[in-house]
């Protein structure tokens, strides 16, 4: 199996969530040991990013920053979650990580984060493997 | 044929163009009914995002938003777009999508956008398609 | 060899490095014409993007920028380089580049750059290559 999805619960308005170990676990339904992993955020006011997973000040250091950058301004969308659009639109919503031996290819310092600007919230994630082939 | 080209046509200096119907008509050419597709814009002041479509004012907010973050400050840049370019950075120049069915795998509130930063101008974006295999 | 790593040396705290021509060069290894290069960034200071090149003032702007965006806070994370872990999401840690006729598809001013946010260091990066297939 190829192809799937996870559910991730977050617990706060914005939050970088550690979701390394779900994502390494969905390696071992995969076709072939190499290859890439596409994941996919479905959410319009959340994100995927890869950084600092060693201490945990630096997820919250990026939380605050943004909660700065991002201008607490009169939007016009009447839902009043504009700034978690933009938060999405800086971050991204998708990532693409090598895998090697069944593994993720990841930098000593490096965890994948589920980026939760508008929650807490049960999101989901979709992830697709991209095999390497012999062809 | 698992790649091509696709012209967009933006009519203010800055706005968000919703480019998914376009995205979605390739698919009809792709080799296979699963697969992923990459989207690069060979641009260097305008993305690509994915975000919300329903609520157009999420696009005003974001550009307005934008505008605020990038400060004008005396660039260097003698073509007096920097801000443009500074904004390329933050969206980022490329997309994967996953395609199953031969349809677009998106959430429920996602749209694509083609994000310009510089225009009016014409522009365009190219595609491929990346066939899921059997091997 | 459809995989490999290539060492970039960096020499400012902050700056963007050009590494098309490095990055061209691998793909004579590579075991197709044509393909899509992923292209990875394994560290949490640093990342990877594609802008004009033709204007070394585009690159000094956009640090310039960055150190405007990013706020100068009371972070928590003691090492120091917090803003660099920011720019780094903004950024983000991956790129995808089309492949056709074993050359990089770029647009006419575009060029990949390194982005060191907590520099000098000698940095590593990693790319793969995902070959068009027959199937």
């Amino acid at each position: 199996m190829n192809k799937g999805s996870l559910k991730i619960k977050t617990s706060s308005q914005r939050e970088l969530q550690d979701i390394t170990t779900q994502i390494a676990a969905v390696l071992s339904q995969c076709s072939t040991v190499s290859g890439v992993l596409y994941l996919f955020n479905p959410h319009t006011t959340a994100g995927l990013t890869i950084n600092e997973g060693a201490d945990h000040d630096v997820q919250k250091d990026i939380i605050t920053a943004l909660s700065h950058i991002v201008p607490q301004l009169r939007y016009r969308h009447a839902e009043g979650n504009s700034p978690a659009h933009i938060m999405t639109l800086m971050t991204g919503s998708s990532l693409m990580v090598q895998v090697e031996g069944r593994e993720l290819v990841l930098g000593t310092w490096q965890r994948i984060f589920f980026c939760e600007y508008d929650g807490p919230r049960t999101r989901s994630l979709h992830w697709k493997y991209i095999p390497d082939t012999a062809c």
